[in-house]
């Protein structure tokens, strides 16, 4: 019997420390197979290289870890995986570990989030691992016993179709546990930084803050982030908003 | 009391006929404040521009209507026109008139729906407006009763917090009606097409075509977009999949 095939692709790109310690504490599950972007990538969301073409190369192909760099955006990494570069379908599908949390709304842009919606379209197991330890150098180790029960797990049960998951720990050498938790809302504030060109025109930073709208809801992924838990969020790629349908009756014209 | 005020962006950019379309057909409602890309952004789905600075140029201020430019994404313009560019707070906001269809799960890479998204994280009523027709000289005339409705709707009814519409029109003189539908699912098929370099490498351009899993099924905006109806979409921000959370139970640990 063929090993389980592991996909994994990220945002942070294919020098990211993420990428290289998520390949570790999966690799004895299977074998594992990286098409992640040339360079950084974040808040990628689920965009495509639509004007630009896209290019790939192979980096290394050794002891069942095979990765190659793609010149697109996380969604390119996957599409050209399942289209041109896998030997076989994969089982199951990662994206991470990203350098940075994805809770709540901010899952809408995220690159890394994108990689497992877009294996959850081709209806295969998949998860986005974030941690909240933003530094390039970051020590990912505590993570190991999550991502292995996590991994396991899909590999073993799969998930409905149409759900995938988004996970995320929070920056802590321990964690108090691991919740089931719904996607927050809330909002960016401050969002734009303003600076000054030495030739005197004005330009902008994307920055700012995060704020939930209600930090103190227990059944966030948010709050479990913020108070020392993983948080997973199972996340669907329906996102038809069927309790509005009766309310927006009236705009309907049926010949 | 002040005109209502109405923030467009899009995704195939300032230049775009789609654009001007739709601020022709909403100028009778209230004033219109523009901030769109300096370029198309096709599939630029919910991405920022993460590790590029942004920068905004004024193309027109008259008769009610204000067009600025920006070189960021469709995400980072509304948030450059809420937080930067906005006189006062906008009443609705719309993504549009894309030229193509945004049915179905290509909700998730379009960067016309983001800009409703974006909108509905605001807690502004949000509609993004796509046109079957690709052509950058299509006609979209036969839109604008349907355009006015919409609007007129937002304007005085708004929409429930976190829920966006997604509209689709076919691309015909005439519709059949308006169907308030779920969003289909289904992939792209032959997503990759190669093409050699006359250097001889490789690379790919992103194409292929979209097959709905069920084309079949009368309740999705697929459907009705291709039986010659208007399709809305109610789509809501909270991804949360709430049916998986007992089927998740397995992974929780909670101390």
């Amino acid at each position: 019997m063929e090993r389980p095939l592991i996909l994994i692709s990220n945002d942070d790109g294919v020098q990211a420390k993420g990428l290289y310690a998520l390949i570790d504490m999966v690799k004895k599950f299977g074998d594992v197979f990286v098409v992640a972007p040339n360079g950084a990538r974040s808040g990628a969301s689920m965009s495509i290289s639509s004007h630009t073409p896209v290019r790939n190369k192979l980096i290394k192909e050794e002891d069942g870890v095979t990765i190659w760099s793609c010149s697109g955006t996380p969604i390119d990494c996957v599409k050209m995986a399942f289209e041109v570069l896998l030997p076989r379908r994969p089982d199951i599908v990662l994206g991470g570990i990203n350098h940075g949390n994805n809770c709540a709304i901010n899952a809408h842009y995220s690159g890394t989030m994108s990689v497992a919606i877009e294996g959850c379209i081709k209806y295969v197991p998949s998860a986005a691992i974030s941690s909240g330890y933003l530094d390039e150098d970051a020590n990912f180790e505590a993570m190991r016993p999550v991502v292995e029960r996590i991994v396991e797990y899909l590999l073993r049960e799969g998930l409905p179709e149409g759900v995938c998951l988004n996970v995320n720990t929070p920056p802590r050498d321990e964690f108090k546990g691991i919740k089931i938790a719904k996607m927050g809302m809330g909002d960016w504030h401050d969002e734009w930084q303003e600076m000054v060109h030495p030739h005197n025109w004005k330009y902008y930073w994307i920055a700012g803050y995060y704020a939930p709208i209600d930090p103190h809801d227990e059944t966030t992924d948010t709050w479990a982030y913020e108070h020392g838990y993983v948080a997973i969020t199972p996340i669907q790629l329906d996102s038809t908003a069927y309790s509005a349908f009766q309310r927006l009756e009236e705009l309907k014209i049926d010949n």
